[in-house]
């Protein structure tokens, strides 16, 4: 529990009504989006409404030595947000305004409790695009996504949120308030702070306003969906397409458990004798859709895949949905999903594809794997029972063995879900132990108080699920 | 002087053809291309042909607390590269092979001393290119660019170089050899160290491995050339192409003073009348060009100027050879060359080149201003004598004036040049004391003893010129 005089000070700084106290109400902040991770209660929940008010709770947090998570809307995959040692969950949703559409300068200024789809409506009518576009997008927060450098679908041809972050106003740890970056497109004053607070898990500051880039939003877009009666044609074809230099907005793979589950799940048609379904989109102006799509067509049939085009916007939806349905049909087969994301070179997907069977079978596991193939990001996903100890000891061998296999073929241990409680145990297999001592440095030079988000990235004790 | 005994283990570790202690060679070290800094000597130059002999070298110069300066070219232009402190400066040049062109994964991993060029060469044959083009392409190294987060005349289109490192090994400041990111699209594995070391000049660790992301080479560009009466209008036009949503792969300005000298420099036929020149290239499918050749035209007719396309690439060559011979052309007028990358975001283009034209005849200085418009780069030119004391102090004030308008319209103190010595003095400016407390503790956190690159970006005791 925290001292009586805490919580006066939060209600001084911040008004009764931003300072949370009640159990139930704790409760919904004790979890994020993260299967078979620990789940405690936070002491208080915050709702600071500006960056003043951040500031002054980080100085308290830091005079009192009381850990501090800042927080979207939860719907982290490693278990970034989970008030891992009780203390303050500082949730950032009432910071939620889009300050400012800049189509001059294909910008836009949000506070991060802006929701990212929210920010793409706000752009649409300027005909702009903020590319990242997380499975997500529509309850994910701007502030979230930047902490966590979230990936998605269109990783492949338009990067992910790392790419798109200009500019951050930052709370430091003492509570100091920062800038850093802007709306130039070039910016070289100095270390390049804006991007080593993205995708900090908020390990490093509280992110307060976030500035990013536009695109124009490209204008046709043409959506294909491949089916295989082997996996390793879908691993090829994947490799194939870019190797004749079309590079789609969006090249996502779904395995013979997931069509099942999916079709099963929502019913939509899928050939559950497939034993891998591709779902291309390429887009841009009308002529280079044409040609791009062509190019697709004809590697898919050279790799032994069967093609349909989506006919319609309709129909596209329709793919589409098949696709996003991938996550919640397989986590309604078993109670636990437990869901990776290990990330290969694109030109190992085909071995990494049939390493996830050759490990289902060994462990005895039922694995789903979807992703985003073009990226080489596969979503391994083991249907379990959190309650079942003796399956769980294979799962957690199960999740090693994919994490080995994916560094062994040149990976890496998270291509987009982040790092949180759940991976930081492997860290050193992947950074050495002189890499994640550089992390360490960092994380101690700029928070010596380990006052936030501890446990996470193996900072502050932090030891992982295990 | 450093003790012979330093000299014996650097022989020992990397052989006597690999260290130079020469005076006359000691001379080509104390330099870079920077004017109006210092220029000592250090006291041995090294030129290690391995990552092990970098990581001894680095601990012997911790051991004895001798500064090291890593070096490539030498093109740098904020005294990066300036042995300020003395002690052992360590040319990359020896390790220069371009290890791997990875065709299926659009990747290429070269060593530092490769240079951007010849990577380029490689690529080609593979369909592919290495998009960051700073204007000493066929001169500067990877390992140069990447410390120094390059940009240059494809900015606007398709980033700079940190948009472009996937991966770095590096000698820390201990010795440790670590590596960070890899070959995947998608990397979320912990703090972006990747993108830290990108841009961190040398000031944290020695990059010797580099890891680039390629993209599949434009089939088709096209050139266009067009006069200005009226620098508002030349301004303006910037702005409305990309508001009318061209990106063009360049975007480049070179104001009247420029024109003039370059014309004088190399008779090419420039319109000496004209009150600025814009170079325009767009890329891409043969489809997609014409369409946005076309829509620059009508803007740029919309903004009173006089539109030329290059008709084959014998002219559009000429245009570019204009171009790059701008900043020898303004060298040559006067002994010292004091050249800025203050940068603005791209909507306030127009007001910075009026400022530009305004402090000139303040100071009653000769400045030419070029650069990357499309980008808010402007590299305005002060054409002068270090020798002529008073003259300096007026450059010395215009500089600042040049830095205070260009934050006070949203920009930044160095769009692509680095920090280094030039700049170090102005960084309060731009981040505040908070925001250069982070640079500090991560320098220190990172580098204790502060024998990497010291005197640049502000640490251990670097002031700049002034």
């Amino acid at each position: 529990m925290l001292q009586k005089e805490i919580i006066n000070e939060l209600v001084k700084i911040m008004g009764k009504e931003n300072v949370i106290t009640g159990r139930e109400d704790l409760l919904c902040y004790s979890y994020d989006a993260t299967p078979d991770v620990p789940d405690p209660l936070p002491d208080v929940v915050v709702t600071p409404v500006n960056t003043g008010q951040v500031s002054q709770l980080v100085q308290i947090a830091r005079q009192y030595k009381v850990p501090l998570y800042p927080r979207g809307s939860g719907t982290n995959l490693s278990g970034g947000t989970v008030p891992l040692k009780g203390g303050i969950v500082l949730s950032l949703l009432k910071m939620a305004e889009i300050m400012e559409v800049d189509a001059e300068n294909l910008t836009a200024t949000v506070q991060p409790g802006v929701i990212i789809q929210d920010l793409n409506n706000a752009v649409a009518p300027h005909g702009l695009l903020y590319p990242p576009d997380p499975g997500t997008v529509a309850t994910a927060t701007m502030g979230g996504s930047v902490a966590e450098c979230s990936g998605g679908l269109r990783g492949l041809k338009y990067g992910v949120t790392k790419h798109y972050v200009m500019g951050l106003e930052v709370v430091l740890a003492d509570g100091q308030v920062a800038r850093f970056g802007g709306k130039t497109v070039k910016n070289v004053t100095a270390l390049d702070m804006v991007k080593l607070f993205t995708g900090s898990e908020g390990t490093l500051g509280i992110i307060t306003e976030i500035i990013v880039r536009l695109i124009p939003a490209p204008e046709a877009r043409k959506t294909m969906f491949a089916t295989f009666t082997n996996l390793s044609d879908a691993g090829n074809a994947v490799i194939s397409i870019v190797k004749n230099k079309v590079i789609p907005a969006t090249l996502e793979i779904m395995d013979q458990v997931t069509i099942k589950t999916v079709e099963n799940f929502s019913q939509i048609g899928l050939p559950t004798e497939a034993r891998a379904i591709l779902l291309i989109e390429v887009d841009g102006i009308p002529e280079v859709v044409e040609q791009e799509a062509d190019t697709v067509l004809q590697v898919i049939q050279n790799n032994n895949g069967r093609v349909q085009m989506a006919r319609d916007e309709q129909e596209r939806d329709n793919l589409w949905a098949a696709r996003r349905a991938a996550l919640p049909a397989l986590a309604q087969v078993k109670p636990t999903t437990v869901l990776e994301d290990a990330t290969v070179p694109r030109s190992k997907i085909t071995e990494m594809l049939l390493a996830l069977e050759e490990i289902a079978e060994k462990y005895n596991l039922q694995i789903g794997t979807f992703g985003h193939a073009g990226d080489g990001n596969l979503h391994p996903t083991i249907l379990t029972d959190e309650r079942d100890k003796e399956e769980m000891e294979r799962v957690h061998a199960a999740v090693k063995e994919i994490f080995e296999k994916a560094l062994a073929l040149g990976g890496t241990l998270s291509g987009e879900h982040g790092i949180g409680m759940a991976k930081s145990s492997f860290l050193e297999w992947e950074l050495g132990a002189g890499g994640v001592g550089v992390l360490h440095k960092i994380k101690n030079a700029l928070d010596p108080e380990g006052i936030l988000n501890p446990g996470k990235m193996g900072f502050n004790g932090g030891t992982g699920h295990e």
